[in-house]
């Protein structure tokens, strides 16, 4: 019997969740659920595609609803929602509001008797893990995250809102002296400015003033003007040639003391250095899947995040095999 | 109310142990037992020493029993004796007999309704919990584990063992260019010699033959044969100087391909650098101390591992601080 997924939403997250449930052995690809007309939506793979008003009525063929939507408006309304009907997952990443979407989510599981995971990922996700684990190990100490090399669909979305600007890519770069800083246990300070560095690649329209351009770059409030930011104009042809790819990654790390007089440092680095970050976020989505799908069959239920799901529940193995594989 | 801790053994790893708990604002160190008279035994701190004879004694004024002996001889023995009557956690890392001392611990743990966990550390230990989650994630993928730069005891035994040998210290060094292949994704294949390189810091007697010394460490099957060995022979004052740290560390490393057609390449890299090998993991142990006591305290009972513990129970703060904090 094969975990049945389904995938609501079918943007670039979707896709790659598609791609992942097809590569897990222990997993079928039920369908896709879609706002838009299904006639519409063409998947990579020849799995069916239903409109979202449906939904219900595939609630029994469903094991596990994987929801592709943004965190902004989508996330906030369809999870605490679907949960009421399905084991769900979701990747909500706006970190601030975790808590209020912990407790809407948790409401409607509880209710329903089914295990909803939210915020699953890299940050948060795998991030989150790394931090919790580094701390827990080595209280007396400071850990720090860097972002990149990577896309920023935020700050690349804001330079296309800037007039004279076509298309434009924002990279999010981890500055090299920092991340030694920080290795050495030093347990430094740092500005914004002194941890990333942020690099632009713009077509600008023809006949815009690059200079300003480039200062209205520069300058934008919290993107970029507490940041060191270089700017690259160049050809459409360039960006979509050199820059059409979503890369994206990052470093935890925590340096902490122990030794009855704290003599002895100690380095955890925990990095990620992905081609394709929505890819890497729904591979780590699915395995949160299976696990969310094993733990209801245990009969947990509620909001859970990745702090609570035991490493076990996440392989397709059996805990005895990967006792004796892996341990 | 404080978790009480009692450490079974007092080597280094007992020591480590001390100091970890005397830094967990949580816990209290109840006391030490040893098999040594206790009047010979001098903690760091001011804790009290028992004789092990008299450990039933203090059943109910133990949470948890960390016990610190050895894996060839001790724990095989000590772990399911003791789960007969103790919360208990162990670091016993004999990978090949890990399932048989889980049975033995299991059948123990599940008729005295207490929690015992075994192998932790850093391998087995965090470094098994980091090819788990990589391997879920990255199914379509291939892990690397290296070890160092570090001290090997076992490899620093083998040298001491030799006819004209004094003392001695032997680091396994990873090799940088097998590092570099795997972050590649190309999936390598290495031979023993190609991943690890294995350098020696002798003392060798008066009058010693250095050039058999150098000869026997060089072709000793399984300990050296099949590694590149440098051998230098020191004094007794520099390798005391310059070699009396015990530091370790390591990598794991997992490169997968994602994609409908596997276009998309992804590396995670999680990395330790320790100034201290025992005490890190007597750090490890310490957290996993305090999973158990939690996860006893709601019910659970029997043999647990690292792959069995969701990772909010090994922080002293509460679900609800860790998801607004470092979710």
């Amino acid at each position: 019997m094969k975990i049945k997924i389904g995938i609501l939403g079918y943007g670039n997250l979707g896709k790659g969740v598609e791609c992942s449930v097809l590569n897990s052995e222990d997993m079928e690809l039920y369908g896709i659920l879609s706002r838009r007309d299904p006639s519409s939506v063409k998947p990579l793979s020849n799995t069916k595609v239903f409109k979202i008003d449906e939904i219900l009525s595939h609630k029994d063929n469903i094991d596990v609803l994987v929801i592709c939507g943004g965190s902004a408006t989508d996330l906030p309304v369809q999870t605490p929602e679907f949960a009421k009907y399905f084991n769900v997952v979701d990747s909500f990443d706006t970190h601030a509001k975790i808590p209020e979407h912990f407790e809407n989510v948790d409401k409607s599981a509880k209710s329903s008797g089914k295990v909803a995971l939210i915020s699953a990922g890299w940050d948060p996700g795998m991030f989150s893990l790394n931090r919790l684990y580094a701390e827990a190990v080595l209280p007396n100490g400071k850990d720090y995250t860097f972002w990149g090399k990577g896309v920023s669909q935020g700050h690349s979305d804001a330079i296309r809102r800037i007039d004279g600007v076509k298309d434009a890519k924002q990279y999010t770069i981890p500055i090299d002296e920092a991340l030694d800083a920080v290795r050495s246990g030093s347990n430094p300070e740092f500005t914004a400015r002194q941890k990333h560095l942020r690099e632009c690649f713009v077509v600008a329209e023809d006949g815009a003033d690059l200079n300003r351009i480039e200062n209205e770059i520069k300058t934008m409030p919290n993107y970029f003007a507490d940041y060191d930011t270089i700017v690259h104009f160049i050809s459409e042809d360039e960006l979509k040639a050199n820059h059409s790819g979503i890369p994206h990654g990052g470093f935890v790390i925590r340096t902490g003391k122990t030794g009855f007089n704290n003599e002895n440092n100690h380095v955890i680095e925990y990095s990620l250095k992905l081609d394709s970050n929505p890819e890497f976020t729904a591979s780590v989505i699915t395995a949160y899947a299976r696990a969310v799908y094993k733990m209801n069959k245990e009969g947990m239920k509620g909001c859970k995040t990745v702090f609570d799901v035991a490493p076990v529940y996440l392989s397709p193995a059996s805990a005895e095999d990967l006792r004796k594989r892996i341990l």
